[in-house]
């Protein structure tokens, strides 16, 4: 049971990896370019770029999410495999609300799409509550990871759960202020993270 | 003969990692999205998410499995290599089958469909089969690992044959019973798995 | 310039699971499926299936090859890495020969997409002996490598160039027969390889 | 903080070779491909495979010159990972200008075309420019490296930005001349690279 977590990050790197690239196939100029200029045309996929460059961003902080968190466990078990490819399965899924932000940013439909899309971080943070409870629960944290930092993150983490829960119903009335308010949360936790890596590093 | 099976796994890991997120380009909005609202056209796609998720975890499920029995294997050998890449050409395949699935999940064609996504885990086990007896074929197992455990194991891989091809055939009649017993089945070798690797753990 | 060539392999390995993963996008439900069964539909695809399963050999039957060759160099160098990204680049650029020969398997234009299939493996047959020329060039071979053994493997190579370049121009005659060949020429090399590797195994 | 750079590198090689390997999905025959013969079609889509080769060699580039820096970095922080992220970003970017260029390089719009092509690799150097100023923020670079090697690449870097914004100037005038420029100071950069990575090879 104990073989470091070597594999594991492999194909969740892997999935990472695809997730985040895969969103450039949603950048896509209108068949009819011949219309219009190329140039105005480019600028018209704003939408398009801004989708991407935040579900990119939103990967990546997941990334050194998990990345910070496989440091801290010694080993992999059947439940933590499940819990981890619940969390991949989400990161996963990231292109497709992202699709659908990109197509309905300056429609009518604007703030179903930002309460999809920011739904979908309430998805996310399921999984992440799920795999620390599953470290936990199989005692996967190395010996040297302190409980009480462990308290913190777990704290940190539930608070993350209800953030991304008011985004998605702020989203409902305001869409952009619920699209700022994701960025936000990301930053702040970029810089002062309540993660049982801190202690650590 | 004997370098581990290190690039293997790198390989495998990628081909698992990138099939199970190559799934989420099947979900798709229709284009005229315009008519009807947002919310009705992404609650419409619900047998696309079925579709995904449930490939998804299927995908997953084969990953542990060749986790656990890559770590079982101390080098690789041609056949072995091509037994492999037989399993990982089911798992590259898996999206089609998905997509079928999907799209004729609230039509008349669902048995057809069903019948073709479970028929797709008969080639899996088949895969699976054969890498195995590749394994054995070439005493690729670790010196540790007990004889008996590989006869069980190999043994439930054959019970797990027949269950897919059964699963195939209920299909053109209950399809949904089909589908149900695919997951029940990989919930169940989850938990007690007849696995050489369960003796080592 | 000694740093083994671990990384090198990683990439080198996810081009090749993602060329041999991505050619299932090809497989394809014509959108109009509702008239006709959808099981004469999945039948009407088989040109699609081969494709997908003979590229699919191409791709593991090249990774393989990679997979020894590379056990064989002790680092990398600027030649080695550019010699090795133009294989790369041609195990990329697969997928596209492949969709154009699934196209035109049934139609009119079998020959012409035949010889553009058997034209690409020529590229790749380029690739390859440009990759051992540089390992050669730049000294990389590990010392206990046998030269006479790379001889005899380069020789090897220069013979399979030249029977790509025979089964291009036999396939603007006989398709099938190109298509035969393509395969027995490498389920021969798998079993009789003159190959560096050979020696040491 | 100390952990070195492995699963960094993993993460990265993923998305390099991805987004080399997604640049193949942008060559498509046209539908209608009964009209005219298939060969003239293959033909027609030369600008498809030069942009498929000029910005896989660009992402090869790319990756080598990345392989090269992560050699002399002995770990990793927030601020690198971010930074990194943001060079990954560009990277998964690619084959959106990539698509543009393919698609325009015949037609009225080339200069647009080129020019937000070669606008993408300003871009790219912004984002190299950054990861080398926060491996150097963090003092991340191996105690061996020589500082005043550091200073010559940084400069090069800042030569290298300031030749992509030329050239996506002159690509508004003479886009062919600026796609030479382009192929031409990532040749020079191969041969006589003012690298930190040199003075240690």
């Amino acid at each position: 049971m104990e073989e470091g977590t070597g594999r594991c990050e492999a194909f969740s790197d892997g999935i990472f990896a695809i997730a985040a690239t895969l969103l450039v196939l949603e950048l896509r100029l209108p068949h009819a370019g011949l219309e219009g200029s190329l140039a105005d045309a480019l600028v018209a996929l704003w939408p398009s770029y801004l989708a991407f460059a935040f579900s990119f961003f939103v990967i990546l902080v997941t990334w050194v999410s998990h990345h910070d968190l496989m440091r801290l466990v010694r080993g992999t078990s059947r439940l933590f495999l499940m819990a981890n490819g619940f969390a991949l399965f989400y990161v996963a899924y990231v292109p497709f609300p992202t699709a659908v932000l990109a197509a309905n940013l300056t429609g009518p439909n604007i703030r179903t799409a930002v309460a999809f899309y920011c739904g979908t971080f309430v998805l996310g943070s399921v999984a992440v509550n799920l795999l620390v409870a599953a470290i936990v629960h199989d005692q996967l944290f190395r010996p040297e990871v302190d409980e009480r930092a462990v308290a913190r993150a777990r704290r940190a983490l539930q608070v993350g759960f209800w953030v991304n829960v008011a985004a998605t119903a702020v989203a409902l009335v305001l869409p952009w202020v619920a699209l700022a308010l994701s960025v936000a949360v990301r930053l702040y936790w970029l810089r002062h993270r309540y993660h049982p890596a801190r202690s650590t590093l």
